[in-house]
């Protein structure tokens, strides 16, 4: 399994993904996918994948050695769009590039052809986007009123981030909760697991300000998961307990 | 949606249902989810669904209505069923003789057959039982490492469920978890609705403790909603920011 979230507040984007993949239930391995595109100060990018591995790497190579541009007919790498919408488009027509190479193969194999990336950065002067790139190619973009996008297993780490997160959210307070996020998603799936990889990008500085890798057994992470455990436990201790009793009928 | 849980722990059982269903995302009802089968003193026997509701219905006519016994040739119901383990093993195969008279309509239809229950109670002096029910009719029990089970839409309330319970739990505080996790999964998808069907059984009683329905604006619900956000937003803002500035790469 993956989780991957992204957070755009006002003041930047934060992403954050774990690094657990498995081919089967006795087939895990570490991969990194959070994946970093920076020419600093010109552009910043960051791609976050999830689904079947073989696709994904397919369409981070096809990114960096080129797609063909359907106006010019040229090939056109993510160093090269214009704009993160164009650097979207081209993200798109590379998972349907590799689809079709793949397509037979897969089906033959009754594999399903699955994948999903969340892609944000800032190229330029452009605005700083965050999207959401389907398995079709497709992508959606995120709004401020609704500032994170997640992809794999989203639903454990969604209720803190519905509660925790706005648009005005400071940016470091947002990587703290998408680290809360993270922790929920690891406490109740297995599959998604240490080593995490995440970073912080500040709004118009086209560069990133951190790019870390939390290991195991790092202190700030671990006493996070030790304060947060502690903090849910006293928050629903000093709710009071339900009226009903015997006889509530 | 739905989304039902059962909490068995020392003291006995609780169990809590939501009531939305829909039938298409513009066909949103409230039907009841949590069903009791009571003769005080005797047997108290919990029966929460999900899944297709003409299914689900068909079950529970058949649990009063009678089974066939495969031993005896004649009809058993719920009422009647000696011990947990045969209730159980009763609704299973309520489910499967209703899979055998509509398959050729679902297939026709292309509908799946998706239902899933929690079952729980006591029957006389045997052990008290928490089931989850598949859609083939079989079933497993509820341990004491893990005491809660969930049907339906149930990742998002998870999270607080593997933090906040165990088997030493006070019954109420149980409840008071499950209404959490409740709030949880409503506050993240729609489609889990009031009002909130509740029951608590205490061990050893063979009756219900408390059956009681929360519609929309009861104030202790409505307050245990306001008090876990606050919580969790104090509890986030607790947590120290992320020691990673500027720099860190």
């Amino acid at each position: 399994m993956t989780y991957c979230v992204g957070i755009l507040v006002e003041e930047g984007l934060v992403m954050i993904a774990d690094t657990r993949t498995n081919a089967g239930l006795d087939d895990i391995s570490t991969y990194r996918k959070l994946h970093m595109f920076t020419t600093p100060g010109e552009r910043v990018l960051a791609l976050a994948s999830a689904g079947n591995l073989s696709v994904t790497q397919s369409v981070l190579s096809l990114l960096t050695e080129g797609v063909e541009d359907p106006d010019t007919g040229k090939p056109e790498t993510i160093y090269e769009a214009p704009t993160m919408f164009r650097a979207a488009q081209l993200i798109g027509r590379a998972i349907r590039k590799v689809r079709t190479i793949e397509r037979a193969g897969f089906e033959a194999a009754q594999l399903r052809f699955e994948v999903s990336f969340l892609f944000g950065g800032q190229i330029g002067d452009g605005p700083m986007r965050l999207y959401m790139i389907y398995s079709a190619g497709n992508f959606i973009a995120c709004s401020q009123d609704a500032p994170f996008l997640q992809i794999g297993e989203h639903k454990y780490g969604k209720p803190i981030l519905d509660r925790a997160v706005t648009y005005r959210t400071d940016i470091y307070d947002a990587l703290k909760v998408g680290l809360v996020s993270m922790d929920s998603t690891m406490r109740s799936n297995l599959g998604v697991g240490l080593p995490i990889d995440l970073t912080v990008i500040r709004r118009n500085t086209c560069d990133t300000e951190v790019l870390h890798r939390i290991e195991a057994g790092e202190p700030y992470f671990h006493d996070l998961r030790e304060r947060w455990s502690a903090a849910l436990r006293a928050a629903h201790r000093a709710i009071p307990r339900p009226p009903y009793g015997p006889g509530t009928k």
